[in-house]
């Protein structure tokens, strides 16, 4: 376990998926990204909690992140039990039951061009 | 209350609101973006005050998070007690009575494309 | 006092300005830009440190943020002692005899778009 | 030695390298940048692990800083144990034996324009 590194729980403030896309899929469709990375031995069960402007939050999505790996999952891929909802503001709160670390991007193409961001999430440290 | 997550106090130093835009309206507008997430299950207060490199900060500008909700305002938007100045850098201090966390993120359309940024605030501790 | 915020050291290592760039300027000149924070009522005094791969390190520049101001000072306008040399990875140190916030972000205007990115500075707690 | 800032241990979480670019190399080749900072006055020996979604990690690569120099390194550029795999997310582990800065930044020039995107990376404190 002495290689596990991050926290147990990750905020998300600024998610924001695109509805629309420019360019072959899957490559350039516009998506949000939640990149999980679990450096220690042990599984990593998660559980991503969505927040929006208006409604309740919707959750758990449940993940997996196996040890010593990461996972990279569009946001636009997470369904069960609902589908983000596109074009509308959210916030995510990521839960884990060991130590992950969490960055966060998005690629744009709705228009001719390809933006991108990334940040590190806000660890949650009780 | 133990699912309340971040700080009471925020600071962004990279403020820079894009004054021109091209592409349709409101989706192509330029903005610069303020990301506030409550995950805890109390009403946020917030108040917003907005430094530059000249003339006193102005503010408050008060803002509200529902309990488990977020909020995205454009800063474009901010006009109450006084628009912010586009085109001119800025800063803004985050206050808020309960636990929120806070991102940032710039949609720069004065080009022929879309550029994008995004970061976590700094968080005040004090 | 009590309003101040951030860190008296920072750092950041991803500094690269584009020596290149497309549209008018100085709006569209591709350029990495230094975000300085004072919220506190007492003047900031700065002295920044450029570190390259190769070479001596150089600096100190010197800048001041005034009292409840912000500061944005583009890398390439810090030319005394040294001008910073473009094209040319590099990273910066930055000392405060008062708590400020720092934010880095670039606009690249290298190729026909503009893009940019931004993210908060590493903060030295001692 | 107290010019030192940064960690000994830090993790991005969020790596993709894109596989292919557009425009005259190497100015517009895609990559991602790993960006160390060595404020001290002692020579950084660095090992990085890299992480995939599939297959056992790969590692460690062998990099070192020189004191008071800062160090960019193009992931496409590493490759002694093996390649980076290129289209494929991946996460990094960088251990240092003395104090470094690290962020993360990514160019991605697949489509007609450029797309930027910076981090800091998450420093683990054990």
């Amino acid at each position: 376990m002495s290689d596990a590194i991050g926290c147990a729980r990750w905020a998300i403030a600024a998610g924001h998926a695109p509805a629309r896309s420019r360019g072959v899929e899957p490559a350039f469709t516009s998506h949000d990204r939640l990149c999980l990375l679990n450096a220690g031995a042990v599984l990593a069960n998660v559980r991503v909690r969505v927040l929006y402007a208006a409604g309740a939050e919707v959750g758990p999505y449940r993940l997996s992140v196996a040890p010593r790996r990461m996972r990279h999952v569009r946001v636009n891929d997470l369904i069960f039990p609902e589908a983000i909802r596109l074009d509308e503001a959210y916030g995510l709160i990521v839960r884990s039951d060991q130590p992950v670390v969490v960055q966060f991007s998005r690629q744009d193409t709705r228009a001719l061009m390809n933006a991108g961001m990334m940040t590190t999430a806000w660890p949650g440290i009780d």
